[in-house]
């Protein structure tokens, strides 16, 4: 069976598009028709279930991979939830690779019941059953190794994989993250050779372990430096568009045959229908603006490949 | 009206017991005619909701708080997320202090989503409603502040509060927590120190601000010096008993008046009628290791703050 970064990897090369569509759907970037039915948990579930689905339906062939924000979900209680559950399968059943990006840390009984949850099988009364089944989810490691160990026993068990927050896009993101460490290290560094160490066991043939690190394009040259440090840690790189990460900071993210990293863009395709697209439908214009970001991103990547 | 540290330490006064009965409730906890009758999501939430009910019933009135871990419910999907949001309502009902434990964080915009869930108000058009609404939640701040702002703003905003990890229990916890810096201090203790600034705007009548800290009690040497570092900041305190604190361990993280944090037990309470009060129901079980835990950490923190 093939490693879960090793179907992302071949996936990507496929499409020859490392892009990613983030589904961090909030009821704002619904049509305005949509928007005024969600007057309840329940509507507000459903009508951003199928805004998802519609998405899902018009850049499958085009994106590798979706990444579903369960904040935005959670947020609307059992029934948001529901909708997280149903996007996650509908984009795997259309053959695209789900990320379930929910930070997910606890102890180690708890962090089982999280990767259960995402990664692996809810216990049952004799038997096990999947619940969010993804193919990857994010997971923070600031309790330590033995709070991950559930999350990289189910990569193993199941063929999933993880990516883990080492530096995030976020602009307050150094204030612990940039620390120097008395080894001379700064933490996101420490956090890299963990996840490098927790990776080992699950390398795959392009030479990347399902075993991941997220690592925004917002901050250039910590992500240039993690990427010479980090080799074999593939990328899951938030940051892009509305956060006000370029492709020329995201090139070097990519390694010398412009593989290593996969891109998320959300508000830039969800919205598309609102901004650059107005007029066309929220699907069409999605569709055209995942195009327009594979082609920013590609033109970028190869320039760096070739240079 | 009340902040929400000050409810949370007048119910403890009024009690005489600063301890909290965690419902990390995992189906082999069950009685065994219920544990077999989940063989569905469905099922397990129900019997999860119910079981908590009689827990909630049997130690209101002995305990000022509940902590609710969500992971347990997660798990079992939206049925299971039902169950949390009953288990969370229900204790608030019965004039328990809720505390959801889910450790979220992200980055500003999406840390919003998280906080409307738990302590704010989620958005619908023209509206707003609460969905697990909750009276604290507990946080991880890697992310830094950007990622935590928005918590702080609902704890503002709707008297609510937060504790953020900062030294938690598990064995592994110091890899990346006790990490000396550069500036001598180690990476728990600058995060207390984020946390005292954090919470600053938000300090009650006791003394306390409504923007704690969790310190477990397995690492009682960190745990003492935190109780002298961070004056200000309430603890939540798990690790006892499974997890191996003892209650000598506990007193240390309270002050000169017995006070500043709640312990949290779950195992030894939820399974007392499979262990140490075998044959009682369940509830009645829990209602008696309630006690016995109330006793052996009133003792232990008054010893220390009277000698």
């Amino acid at each position: 069976m093939e490693l879960a970064i090793d179907a992302l990897i071949s996936k990507i090369e496929e499409l020859d598009n490392p892009t990613c569509v983030g589904l961090d759907t909030c009821i704002e970037y619904l049509p305005q028709k949509w928007q005024e039915k969600c007057g309840n948990f329940e509507d507000a579930g459903r009508y951003i279930r199928d805004f998802n689905l519609g998405i899902i339906d018009a850049v499958a062939g085009i994106v590798p991979c979706v990444k579903v924000q369960i904040a935005c979900y959670e947020m609307y209680g059992a029934e948001g939830m529901r909708a997280f559950a149903d996007t996650i399968s509908y984009a795997r059943q259309k053959g695209l690779i789900a990320i379930a990006d929910a930070k997910r840390n606890d102890i180690g009984g708890t962090a089982r019941c999280y990767s259960a949850a995402f990664l692996g099988r809810a216990k049952l009364y004799g038997k096990e059953l999947p619940t969010f089944e993804s193919d990857f989810l994010t997971v923070n490691a600031y309790l330590g190794s033995d709070g991950v160990k559930p999350f990289l026993e189910d990569v193993g068990r199941y063929n999933k994989g993880i990516f883990i927050l080492v530096k995030t896009s976020n602009p307050a993101s150094g204030e612990l993250q940039d620390r120097k460490l008395e080894d001379g290290r700064t933490l996101f560094e420490a956090v890299g050779d963990y996840v490098m160490e927790w990776g080992k066991p699950f390398m795959g043939k392009y030479g990347y372990s399902s075993v991941g690190a997220v690592v925004g394009c917002t901050h250039r040259e910590q992500a240039e430096s993690l990427r010479k440090r980090l080799r074999g840690l593939f990328f899951l790189i938030p940051g892009y568009g509305a956060q006000g990460g370029k492709a020329e900071d995201i090139a070097v993210c990519f390694d010398e045959l412009g593989r290593g990293g996969i891109v998320n863009s959300s508000r830039a395709i969800l919205t598309a229908h609102k901004n650059r697209f107005a007029g066309m439908g929220f699907d069409e214009a999605a569709r055209e603006a995942a195009l327009l970001m594979k082609e920013d991103l590609t033109r970028a990547i190869r320039g760096k490949a070739n240079g």
